[in-house]
Formats: C-alpha cells, sequence, structure tokens
C-alpha cells in the first residue's frame, strides 16, 4: 500500500479555517458549516480524497462565477415521494444535505422518498448524505455522476465516471453498514498521488493508456479500468442513468464541473415500512456478528464491514483531524489570500 | 474462454417439453407457462445456467414438498408504493413476475413502486422481471440473495451469496440496457462446468480454498471471489439486507432452497415521473449511441452496452433453442419418468 504522510491538527481549529475561507467567499453561515461539516467528515472518517483537498477548487468555482455562493433550488417535479430539483449549480453539499432530508422526509409518510438533483456540482463523499438517513432508522442510498475517468468496456476514451454509490444500512448493537465505492478498481487521484510520491510503476489491473491497453507505466495512464471488467462498466452506466439521464442530468464530458456539472439522487427507505423493526435490527445485528465472526482467511488482518474502517478512523481522530500537510498548508495560504 | 456444444432445438418443441414436465407435476396451466417463459428466456438470451437446467430442481424442490405447485401469497405489508409478500416458498418465478407486475401498477400511479417477496425460492435470470418493467417505460430493478458461495472479504468460510443485481434502462432508437450481473467475478457453476469438460487448473483472481487462499486448482476451490475484492463484498452484503434482512428474508445458509429460501425485491421507477418523456428517450439513445461509437481499444472485438450480447443472442435464435445437449436429454427422460 501506498503509505501518506499525514499531519494532525485540532478538530475546532480545521473546522474554523474552513468556515473562515468560506466566509470570506461569501457563502452564508449556514450553507458554510453544511460544507465544512461534510470535509471534516471525510477527513476523519480517513478518506483524504474526499476532505479538505476539495475546498480549493469549490472556492474556485465559487469565484469563477461557476459555482452559486448561496444556494438556490428550482423544484422540477413535486410528488408524494419522488421530487427533482435542479440545483442552478448550487454548491453540492448544500444541495445534499438538504435533498437527503426532503428524502426522509416522504419516506417517513410513504416508506420511500427520492430526490433527484441536476445541475449541480461535486459533492464530496457520497457516505456522508447516505449515513444521514440512519438518523430515523432508514436506509439510505446516493448515487451521483461524474466526470469521466473510464473508457467503456472495450473502448479506449475515457466517456464514463467511474460514479460512486453509497448505502448506508441502519443497526443497532452493531455499527451500521456504510458501503461508499465508484466503479472503478482503484480512484485516479490514488494514482496521481503515487506519482506525487515517486512512483514510476502502478499495480497491474488499474489502468489502461489512451490506446485502451493495460498498462503499470504511471505516466502513461490516461483512464482507470473498471471494477469487474464489464461489469463495472456497467454498475456505472447504470448510475449514469439514475442520477442522471432519468432527470435530465449531464453525463459524460457535460458532468464535469466546468460544464453542466454532475447530477445525483438520494434516496431512503424507512425500515418501518417493510416489517417490524425490532425484528430488523435483531437481524441486521445478527447477520454483522456472524460474518465478523467467521472464520479468517490465512494471513488475514481480520474481516471488516463495509464503512468500518471509516468508523474505526473516526473513532481514533476524537477532536481531530489528520490531514495531508499540503492540503493544509495550502487551505492557509488560501485565507490569507482571500483576507487581503 | 471456455468452449461449451449446444444442441439446436425448435423453440415450439422445448416449450412443449416444460409445459408438460410442469402439468404433469401438478402446475397450473398460467403458472407453467410463466416459468416455461423465464427458462426459454433465458437459454435464447444465451443464460445457459439460468434455463432449463433449472427445471429438473424446480420440479424435485416440488415433489419434496419443499416448493408449491400452486402459488400463494400471503400480504404482509401493503401501502402506496411499497408491499411486502410472504411466498410461502411458491415458485419464484411466478412469484417474481407477479411482484414486478404490482410493482409496476404502483409506479404508475405513484412514480415508484416497491415489492420485497421473502420465502421465495430461486428466480433464474433477474433480467426476466426487470426487463418487463421496460413495456411501461418505467426503470426495473431487481436483487436477490441467494445460498452462499462467498467468503467475506478477509474471511475463508462462504457465508454470502453473489448476490445478483438487474437493472433494465428503456431506450427507443437504441437496444435498451439490461444488466444483470452477480457480485462475484465469475459464477460457482462456470467453475463447476469446466471441471466437468476436464480443465484442472482454472484462471487466478476467480476463487479460494477453504483456507481462504487464492487457488487455481478447480478441484481445490470452495469460494468464488467478489469483484473488486472488498467492494464486491460490500455490493453482495447490501443486496442481503436490501432483498432480504430489510423485511425478514432469510439470508446466508438460510437463503438455501432447502431451508428457508432466498427472497427478492423487484422495483419499478416510471420516467414520466421524473422528467419529460421526450427529453429522456432522446438523452438515453444519445448516450448509448456516443459510448458505442466511441474509439475502440487496441485489439478490442467491440463496445457492448449491458445486455446487448443477450439481445444480439436472442435475435440469432428466433423459433429455436439454442441448449446444453445433457440438459436438454435430462427433461426428455423427467418428462418420461413422470409419465409412468
Amino acid at each position: 500500500m501506498d503509505k501518506i504522510q499525514l499531519t494532525v491538527r485540532k478538530e475546532k481549529e480545521a473546522e474554523a479555517l474552513c468556515l473562515d475561507i468560506l466566509n470570506k467567499t461569501g457563502v452564508p453561515d449556514d450553507e458554510a458549516a453544511i460544507i465544512t461539516w461534510s470535509l471534516i467528515d471525510a477527513e476523519k472518517r480517513g478518506v483524504h480524497s474526499h476532505g479538505l483537498v476539495c475546498l480549493p477548487r469549490y472556492v474556485g468555482l465559487m469565484r469563477q462565477g461557476v459555482m452559486r455562493k448561496s444556494t438556490q433550488i428550482e423544484v422540477c417535479r413535486n410528488s408524494r415521494c419522488i421530487q427533482v430539483w435542479d440545483g442552478l449549480r448550487s454548491n453540492a453539499q448544500v444541495l445534499g444535505y438538504r435533498a437527503m432530508e426532503n428524502a426522509m422526509e416522504m419516506a417517513a409518510r410513504e416508506g420511500v422518498g427520492i430526490v433527484a438533483v441536476k445541475s449541480s456540482n461535486h459533492f464530496g463523499a457520497g457516505a456522508f448524505y447516505a449515513q444521514k438517513a440512519l438518523e430515523r432508522d432508514m436506509v439510505g442510498i446516493v448515487l451521483s455522476t461524474g466526470s469521466p475517468t473510464m473508457a467503456p468496456w472495450g473502448g479506449a476514451e475515457r466517456m464514463i465516471g467511474n460514479n460512486p454509490l453509497s448505502v448506508a444500512v441502519p443497526a443497532r448493537e452493531q455499527e451500521p453498514l456504510v458501503l461508499d465505492m465508484a466503479q472503478s478498481v482503484v480512484a485516479f487521484g490514488r494514482i496521481t498521488n503515487m506519482q506525487k510520491q515517486g512512483a514510476e510503476m502502478i499495480p497491474g489491473g488499474w489502468a489502461l493508456d489512451s490506446e485502451g491497453a493495460e498498462t503499470q507505466n504511471a505516466g502513461e495512464v490516461y483512464s482507470v479500468l473498471p471494477l469487474g471488467q464489464y461489469k463495472g462498466f456497467g454498475m456505472a452506466l447504470i448510475v449514469d442513468v439514475l442520477s442522471g439521464i432519468l432527470f435530465g442530468g449531464a453525463t459524460g464530458v457535460r458532468a464535469d464541473d466546468r460544464i453542466d456539472g454532475p447530477s445525483q439522487l438520494f434516496a431512503a427507505l424507512k425500515v418501518d415500512s417493510f416489517g417490524d423493526k425490532e425484528t430488523y435490527f435483531r437481524e441486521i445485528d445478527k447477520r454483522i456478528q456472524e460474518l465478523k465472526q467467521s472464520r479468517l482467511a490465512k494471513n488475514s488482518k481480520g474481516i471488516y464491514m463495509p464503512g468500518e474502517i471509516e468508523y474505526i478512523n473516526k473513532e481514533k481522530s476524537k477532536d481531530r483531524v489528520e490531514c495531508l500537510p499540503e492540503v493544509y498548508a495550502e487551505l492557509e495560504q488560501l485565507r490569507e489570500e482571500l483576507t487581503n
């Protein structure tokens, strides 16, 4: 595994830094709080690729007038359990947070609620929104389109994002399950980071060159490979449809931040509407426990449930944030710049 | 690729054979028609693992009194867009067909409809049900639990099914997208078939032995590997929850045909409820076309959409069925046996 060096900061300090930057950019307080919370949460969960590193990009887009500083929403469809929003290129964290709240409101009444948001932006980690459903004993399901990083299976051209899917499942005695996965074997950013740290070669099965041939030469990487070959491409395409084409969201190159922006789908399912809640919690706890206590493979470091490692990271980082030193320095510089 | 020998039969003849067997077993005509249609459809799509080969097992379970010959359903929950059924161990093809119809009815009114079915049976190919949604310009989403074939990531014990997910997406000028995938790199049955045909070795990355160590020795295979490592395990677990634990369905070893049986979830989303239908069809057709027409990888045989190869197979086999000769012979023998 590629080892990364982290710097430790007080959570309050990192939080204040983000809030300050967003304030100075012109983001209203309540919205700055949501954006900050999402980025800090990702850092604490150890998902550095979706944490503080995103902030300079968001601020840049806001200063260029591409991303709205203050969220506006146009409701395009509104039925008992489905809403479709035009996010009007507002900040995706705020859109996503509110969309999930609305999906949960509908699910509280109807058992299921779906809010689809087009013309959004990069929304950080999907788990941030999916996890919200847990507060109300609901399953949260979150999908997003993204800029192309993968070729269709059999193709050479970057045509489709590695479109993440996140699902949060409530449990009681056990920690909830929080799946959050992109449809590629590895994230493009991971290869870029390895390269920045001097790596010239990458493992096989990760990436293709511009001719669509597999490459282990980090410098030749053009696209990342979908997981399970054609299956990951299929999943990415389905996510493209459900969180994009279905309600007029952009896909492919148009899903880029600088063009039409990605779009997202947020769904909540109320456990209560499918059966007896007590039975559910007893069964989900039992299932997680039986999986975790099952016989380990030789040389295995343990059996981890989806989201468990992120949960352990978060538990370990009470009151503090471990983040990439260059990212933190960039934020401090950004604040400086915005102050003058 | 492992080449398989197929025999060609008239579709009408294969159909009559299935209907005859089911009739003689005591299955009502309308139900026998659904089961037969599902199996023939799988054969025509080239999915031999979920075609005629399933029938002797179903008949065996019916004759043992494990699977009901005549479908009965107990409705446990019934709200505007969610129904939960106890399938009372009826035939899963009939349950699934009716469940999808009901999900579509609800979706026609509310935009979304979900029918969850517990105490079901093996339902063949998920695509059979998901595709039904296409008739009414809906997206069909189908999930099923299954008997354990995989170890949890890091584990050695077979604890979880490779729980299939099928999604059908309507298109107009282009063929619809029909994803139908299990969460393992390859199906267990594929390894068994290779072994039957004399193969001793299998490719790397497919399977584990009973100690949880990777093996290429076909005789040592104990579990199949999830696709994308921990990601495929995560997906399998989420499918376990959504098509099982959420509504009291059995999972793990209990999902076995001979114990409590697998359970399934059928959902339909009406395209109309998310936006303008004409825009949707224009955009989905455009998206499929741009993917298919994008630059091919070196030595690529083409870019295929999910379900496209199965569609080509089906087009090629008008009025006839290409199936495994030993499977067809087994069915003829079964009919013989049931006649005496």
